[in-house]
């Protein structure tokens, strides 16, 4: 069984991994790519590494072919998916959002943080939070909707988030946490979107590093809900010289409780037992700490923990891709789990070694 | 019906590859990789990026189950390969040499630039050439013996000589060609290889571009041999900082005599002709050129054609991933096509875009 | 003795760098940087490597101040110099002119390669053409001008004829070369301009590296002037992840004659002789080849030969800092002979080693 | 007045940083460089961007002319440092030690970091500790100790100490912290040092950014004894792919009481105040983040600050280069103080603005 599938706004970074990957996904076939920009040329003219693999062309986002697919993957920016999202439900189509539009369960929160008007508050508790090893019951309800001919709407978590709770969310579900949780994250450059800036210049990127957005970036609330630590994130991004990657290192310092009856193995061995079940997530052995070339271009994540006995300080430190595992690789494995598939179809590969 | 093979030096940036491709592929089953240096050791041990994706362990070089394999895969240095040739062969193992000993036909030249004595040079012209869209002959045979149960010898191009003869082929063929042929590559770093060095440490490679073996690199004998063009290569090869990616930039000089009846699109068209039934080399249209970033990862090259009018020069230029076409995946390409597979078994993927 | 100078179309790479220069210079005094973009903008906030180094506040192009000035470094695209340039000699500046506008001698070559009509054309006899080491004797001629209290006009070489003609000149002025001279150049990314576009997105020109223009660059024809080569130049640039540093490897195939009695050795030696007194231009020894790093950030070149007996072919490569001896670097040193100050003012660094 | 000085253990990254510093410093006079390795060659022969601008030789470290010089900078691993100090100082030679051996004031700290057993320790309180901008006091003694002709000993401040200390000292000493201080620190490759190895390896480097040490670098205590925080600091390093440049991030939560009087604007000011004096620590204006790139290659280090009202921590954010602010700059910079120079002197310049 096949599923007809498009990507709206296929044009930017998440939604042109979106098409390399659908085009080599066994049970979706990719029928549609629209992108306002490019509308009338062909992939391959936009992207050649497409050459000789594609004949697609971009279309305008206004599509009305959109309506009869069975699945549209939306790679728009906030705002613009709360443009259209209403509409594609309303036609039958199942939406796999990767925009932040309906990941904030809180309306104000969002108003607060994105500055603008949620226009469709109403979708935002039906909307399933998309971070499989984490929310994953919200996504088997997502697929018994799918499974009935019912649209469903999967809004999927930010590139921050997912490093950021992966590697956090075991130890502070256990109760470890005393206090802020500090989050320091490395991005690549891929993260700040295709959009040519001075900021994006080769030459202004390249031989440097530098924080940006500390203590105000919008990723903020949603790892606090994610966490289930309101107000209580510290989360400060910076900006490395690479294309894809991300590294999220977190800070957890324990209470005194806490730290007196710590066990880094016990707690290692409850992140292996949590992500045993799933295909992408591995937790390094102990004395090991990840390096995001190992899951460049592809959908897994790793995590290493160590602890600080000095300063009862748990570090947990998260690798992914962020156009994979924080964007398109898991936006596909959220259809996936919808679609009632394996969640790795069309996902499984290894990372260049090299 | 799968086929059991092996890999032997495994460890290295062109075997570690291969072990990347096999393990997806869907007819090879990939059953024993052997490192002297990694012995005992796991394979994502050495490798983080195969964390979760096997258990693979290395062995030592000498295991005598290799000789059990349908096919082996031989990415040591030269002068070791022709050590274990025979011997494998012996034993009815068919092997995909991906080391420079078995390519050049003639055993005096290979002296000349190798500076050791050819110790199995009846070889020689037993070994199919593995550059498949020009040497395709050669693998059929190699592909009608292993249909007998007879072990085949496939030495595979290098990644110079592919690239450049990919790109110059057509045009040297058409007997275009006045004088030598001007060749200056580009190559990533990982064509220098895995072993630490001076020179492959980040801080000299990167932010850094310089030529090295200016007119007297080993690949010149291989280039001229394929092309036919004895004496006439200079071949400059260039290190830039980038992982993969290899650009050659052939630059041909035409007689007057084919100046004068010069026709670009002709051909163009006689280029597109060429590679018609390859999946893996495509011909951009005239007013483009190769990006290597557009074929890292893949089995893919990419070929642009420009004339200089002025100077009555064509300028052929080619690019593949180092790794790839250049080593690991051509030699999956010539392997499937000697086990009778369709030659992009295992090899269709695209180029992340970005 | 101080001069007065100022930098118009200082917010650009070449001009940023002329800025870096002139506050460390020990005989120039840099009163005023102009940008239209940038203007009313303090320097240190536009570039923040400034930041407690000066207190400059850029103004736009048209401020009348300028002509009370000594001395101009003009880093204006082409066609925007020549709209100015004769406005400031009649006001009594000296013009250091970065841009292409006075470069080729005959105005015809300019409107054939730039498709615009020269406005000045009685300037290009007049102007002094910046390349010091090959034509010093037109920059003394400016120097003894602006002793006499007249205004001068140098355009300074563009970088990649800088690079191509330091490793060329000698050889070709030797009269070694048979046919065309083939010239494949390797740039970072600061040659491609400050104004951000998708070809210089850090994440299109990370991990790639790339031909463009074949045979059809600007470039070819100052080149061309510069050797006394018309029409045998076949120029091919490349572009490569890094950057500042550009490589010029340049093919020359040697007459019969030549190739007959040809000696690497007395060669060598004459390159030796040639640049003994440049502060600037290092032959290294036979054997070795330049590394773009080792001149970055400085006036440095560096050039290396190699012989290829089996073809006779001729290779000399030649490295500079495209920023440096390719524009800023240069220009500062054709503004110190203009001066009457030592050539190597301001510009005796040694580039980092790491 | 001119001082003769000379670099033992040269040929490592930081060694030959001072090399460069040295030769065009006003006041020094660069005599000899020593380093076991490289003994015999020259300078420029292992370092080629000294071609044209040097003829120092490497010489064994155990040179007995490096008794008559005036000052010595010591650029070799902990423990070899501490084999040669006492007889230098013996000898009347000043030293700037760039290695660990004397920064710890307490020897069991030494020893239970370092593994090893101090074997001068009745130096230790005599060493001035050298970040003058903390400890310019005694930096001060000992230019009175080195003004009587007396040997001074100078333990430079580590890279990551640096930048750290530079980027939370004013806020620590107003007695802000609560808890823990956490420290996460990015650095370029050089950090590592010029031994090739698998992990400065281009290919394992590039495109990859990791953490590593978490809880257990050997920094840690030298940024409590600076900070005086005893216990108290949380330090994870990461490793990124450029050459040079290092960024502290630094979050500190506020007591309670703290955060009810907050002000970040006097914060801010209390900063520029402080650091009103150093000619190479810029305090950013409020909004502004640092970027390594603004001081790469300059003794410079720009500092950021912002303020997460909702959770009361206060984010720091240092920037400078590790070779640089973080060894060879501040080691020329404490040279300075000792010699009773200027403190800039030989360390003016600016960063490449692009």
């Amino acid at each position: 069984m096949k599923f007809n599938v498009g990507v709206v706004g296929a044009g930017g970074y998440a939604g042109i991994e979106l098409v390399r990957r659908l085009l080599g996904h066994p049970f979706f076939d990719l029928h549609l790519i629209t992108d306002n920009e490019y509308a009338g040329q062909r992939l391959d003219a936009v992207y050649p590494s497409f050459i000789g693999k594609s004949d697609l062309v971009f279309t305008k986002r206004d599509n009305p072919e959109i309506s009869e697919l069975d699945l549209v993957f939306l790679a728009v920016p906030h705002t613009a998916a709360m443009s259209v999202v209403p509409d594609l439900l309303e036609a039958g189509v199942t939406v796999i959002d990767l925009s932040a539009d309906y990941r904030l369960k809180d309306a104000d929160v969002y108003e607060t943080w994105y500055g603008v008007k949620h226009t469709s508050p109403s979708l935002l508790p039906k909307a399933a939070f998309g971070l499989p090893e984490i929310t994953g019951d919200q996504l088997d309800q997502a697929a018994q909707r799918f499974a009935k001919n019912l649209p469903a709407l999967v809004a999927c978590a930010g590139c921050y988030p997912t490093a950021t709770s992966l590697a956090a969310y075991p130890a502070v579900h256990a109760g470890l946490l005393d206090g802020p949780l500090f989050v320091q994250v490395i991005s690549g450059v891929t993260g700040s979107g295709k959009k040519p800036s001075s900021r994006t210049h080769f030459c202004s990127a390249d031989e440097n590093v530098e924080a940006y957005g500390a203590g105000n970036h919008r990723h903020t609330p949603e790892i606090e809900q994610i966490l289930g630590l309101p107000g209580r994130v510290v989360f400060i991004p910076h900006l490395a010289p690479l294309k894809r990657g991300l590294l999220s290192t977190v800070t957890l310092h324990l209470s005194d409780d806490a730290a007196q009856n710590f066990d880094l193995e016990k707690l290692h061995q409850s992140y292996v037992d949590f992500y045993r079940e799933s295909p992408f997530v591995h937790v390094l052995d102990l004395g090991q700490l990840p390096r995001t070339a190992s899951v460049c271009g592809t959908n897994n994540a790793q995590i290493g923990l160590a602890y600080d006995a000095r300063t009862h300080t748990l570090i947990a430190v998260g690798a992914i891709d962020n156009l994979e595992k924080g964007a398109a690789g898991q936006a596909i494995q959220c259809a996936n789990i919808v679609c009632g598939l394996s969640q790795d179809a069309g996902l499984t590969d290894v990372a260049m070694p090299v």
